[in-house]
């Protein structure tokens, strides 16, 4: 079988750590190459580490340069998705990087992106609740958001088990390639390096309403999520920690036993032996997932803590997952749990 | 008036931070520089920036190398401290930079520390109320951790005017210097380069009895606290996010009159403009503290983020700012505001 | 005495550095602030680190605004400083931090910098022979470059002795901050965090000219220059590896003695003890120069090491030390040789 | 084909990146683990990003525990691979990623390390002119170190076509990592992050020799050469820029000409294209190099510029590629020329 993949938005971020993974992926054939500003110069100055695509040349994104492939992967600008997608066939998997498809509450989406709704697609991080089952034979998939990533798979086990209280706390760090590679003053290294920040706060992020819409999902009720980003002087990765009140009865050992249970057959995620915590230089360029959990008697608090790579998991990695579920291939196809480190 | 002050453990990094103040204070002049394992050896190459000391030699940090000064500053591994203060007479001032005489609580720390309480000093966080009064003429101060410092300052405001429930959040993010100088492989740059990860996940970190005392103190009701902290990829700084649900009737314009008042006539302490988030690289090595403030409706929390620079005012500036309002000088002689960034 | 000093270009990193040395020096009142694309905000967002001056509005970068000073400082884009330079009185200081006034020969300027000659200013280096001269009374200065401040320290003293030949090799890492603040995508913290990379390879870059000038004075021959600038992943800092081959008879002990007569009465330049090497952290934020020399036999070669801030002495620093000498303040006034570590 | 792998110093960063390689190495299996002080513990802890070997435990270093495998890499302190190498069968092959058997000249072994020459083996840089031969089919390879890997591809093609002076001068910035996992001090991240220091300078470095024997091959003469290291922050990575007088004649088109053919079929060397310059973060983690070259005319120079991952090409990945010559696997099996970016 071969897969031929276009990637729109490959002169980004996404789109290269996309193109880096696509690049390892046995069945894959890389296609069409489009970009916005950057169309009509080659990749290879543009990323120069994929030194297979250097003399690749990027075309304009439209549907006429993304037809006749198998698999369109959408890098693009939020809102961008819908008026791309919709002249792609029904036949071919469109994989939305962007957060367009994600939400659910139409209302959600015009409170936090200020335009109209386009639509829902199946959610493309396989390890929720039914999530294979929503992907498998897909031609549509939204990829999650890459705190939402982190988050919902640090915490859907607690809520699915009925074990924590629906209010949960959220302080993530991100490194910048989470914030895109558009030059903005507060994101160049001058600023960001021997810096922490955080941004967002206060219920602002763009963010938060797909984490709530993952945790309600898991619990059966509401959840509310206070959830503060920072920035972090490192290039990948975020580390999310996560709590909320336990309900009565919660020992370490049932809340253990809880995730032990959720992760058990899961191919990317790690419930940390206890001792060991989750680190983002273990999983980066990697598609694992670090999780460990620890119960606060004194603080009656449930702290689960998870690792993952933005690029990879939380973007492009999560994307090429779904796309495998999608298509029938071995879920792990192309896909490494081992990080590159130190 | 010249003050002349000793500093035992000059060698490590709050020592020599401490001595990168003094060396800027108009009226002290630095006496004995004592040390451990690095007694005998001149200070240059121990600490290569601090160059008008480069020629001293260290001694041993005994009671007698410590004597004939009008202040003795320790900073030494935690435990170590009673043994050499109860030898200094009574009208020299003692600072002491390690955890000894922090907690009130005997049994906390016997917890914590596993040792035998020493006791409890006039503890050095001025901006808490009553903080001045007890540090004025004082001749024993208890310099606060770095983590309680930051958490403290960012939440007995909301805790004093009885506007937070007793349950508080927080997720710290420090610079390995608050590790210390001694070499251990998880320090290495190699290892935290890049890198985010959290350390006693659970309410294991030995700063947490000192923060529920401080915030229950400002409560007047005890409050639990759910603390993670975590390493990032920089040399100094910790930024703390901290939240707890709001009270009824909370609002941003009441949650911000709470703080504008607590800090109005705070020299180190900035409530920062609306919109505008704390850096920890715009408090590199000032004794200044960032605040700010938001009320998130749709989770009902309080957040608020401090910034502060670890090694300044969550250690040898605060230490300083005590000492000043111990001897009667103005709060501020040898301190500043003003951070070096980028 | 209060000089009162204005600032061109005071939401820059050059003018932040500048401004955060002027709020220590004890004889300097800041006047106008003023900017091109930044005119008309407050200095506080643009600056968080500078506290005291959080509300000053920056004006536009114009002779009136400037007038009425008795410094001003000029921390614009190459080739505009002349223009407002030749509005403001011969009374006034005039202290250039860009390029415009550094090259004595006009044929340079235009090859490197592709504009018509300005002028030639004294130069603002006061440990090169008749520096400071050159500066005493002065109403104008030009500052050196960043990078020719590190290499012409490094190597003049054995120019100066006649123990090297007129060929150097010089490669330099520089912090990102020596690029500015203008957003710039090489430039972002994702791209130069983990990352080294040259740059104006082969004779290209501006700052050459300006070296092989300073350096064949202290010759009174011709020297060429080979430069290679590196972008390290640092805010801050140059570390300069400048070598060229012994003369006939030198030795580990003359070399050695060359440079400790060269600098034995400089009160900012550090020769270290041999067997310490410069390091830029131990000069962050101060005006402080740490060299090193050593002879290598085997390949016939003097190699010299410096380490400078490259906002500080090699730019702001730099021109405050200038601006003393200028008006006859001891030299020293409001500039520390201590640096901020870790 | 089954290739059975034993790694000997599988804790270290060394055998942490081989063993990472080899877990994507088709034809590879990996079998015994054995380290020093870590023996007897799980590799989980100590190398948390090879989650597949997260049970193995390491067994002590023996000649017995390394026996009955096809392949031995030994990544041991200098000077203790001998004694395990003679006892490991003829037929077996043994990779040496230390120092002891690289350097031909019994005299600049005792000079450098101090010690007994142990002998020569088979270098393992295939690229230089025979290296493949003397790969193909033994059962002794010595891998070059980190630095002299990168300086030696950055200047055979030059010395290899008798264009460069026999004097050559390097100045080359390395990550952390090269400097290995033992705690010490000066490698805290703490110590680290923001400076640049050198160290080693002046000839002292002990891949000197290493360089001169590699580059006077090529040469047919002997070359001399200046070789400073520079400690940069960052985890991985080799910047070295080298540069040697150009001998009559030469052209930047001459120039490029001979880099163009030197490297024309080389599955791992780049000569980028004129106007981009390597950077390390484009061989993060890949067994890729980048070369760029430029002829300085005014200083009558070549200079070329090399970037490598220390750990990848410049240990375990250049190990890998001259196993696979040794065994007769395709040389790319296994090692992949795509960095991990940003």
């Amino acid at each position: 079988m071969v897969v031929r993949a276009a990637v729109a938005g490959a002169s980004g971020y996404a789109g290269g750590e996309l193109l880096r993974l696509l690049l390892a992926h046995p069945d894959v054939e890389i296609g069409a190459l489009t970009a916005h500003s950057n169309a009509g110069q080659a990749l290879g100055p543009l990323q120069p580490h994929l030194r297979p695509l250097a003399d690749r040349v990027l075309e304009p994104t439209t549907a006429e340069a993304l037809a006749g492939h198998d698999v369109v992967f959408l890098a693009l600008p939020h809102g961008q998705s819908a008026a791309v997608a919709e002249r792609l066939g029904d036949e071919v998997l469109v994989v939305d990087m962007g957060a367009d498809f994600r939400l659910k509450d139409a209302g959600d989406w015009e409170k936090f992106y200020g335009s109209q709704h386009a639509g829902t697609w199946p959610y493309g991080l396989p390890e929720l609740p039914g999530g294979r089952d929503a992907l498998a034979g897909s031609r549509r998939i939204a990829v999650p958001g890459c705190y939402p990533t982190a988050v919902s798979l640090a915490l859907f086990p607690a809520y699915g088990a009925g074990i924590a209280e629906p209010e949960a706390v959220i302080v993530a760090a991100s490194g910048t390639s989470g914030a895109g590679k558009a030059a903005k003053p507060h994101l160049l290294g001058s600023e960001v390096m021997g810096n922490m920040t955080p941004y967002g706060v206060g219920g602002g992020h763009r963010h938060t309403p797909e984490m709530i819409q993952n945790l309600s999902a898991a619990a059966g009720e509401p959840v509310t999520v206070s959830f503060t980003p920072t920035l972090a002087p490192m290039p990948r990765g975020i580390l999310a920690t996560c709590s909320a009140k336990a309900k009565p009865g919660v020992s370490t050992g049932s809340l253990r036993a809880v995730y032990a249970k959720a992760f058990a057959d899961e191919p990317f995620v790690d419930l940390l032996p206890e001792g060991q915590w989750p680190a983002t230089a273990s999983v980066y360029g990697s598609n694992a997932v670090q999780v460990q959990v620890a119960y606060d008697e004194a603080a009656g608090r449930i702290v689960v803590v998870a690792a993952i790579d933005n690029l990879a998991k939380g973007t492009a990695g999560g994307a090429l997952q779904s796309m495998n579920i999608a298509l029938g291939l071995p879920e792990d196809t192309g896909l490494s749990t081992i990080g590159v480190a130190p």
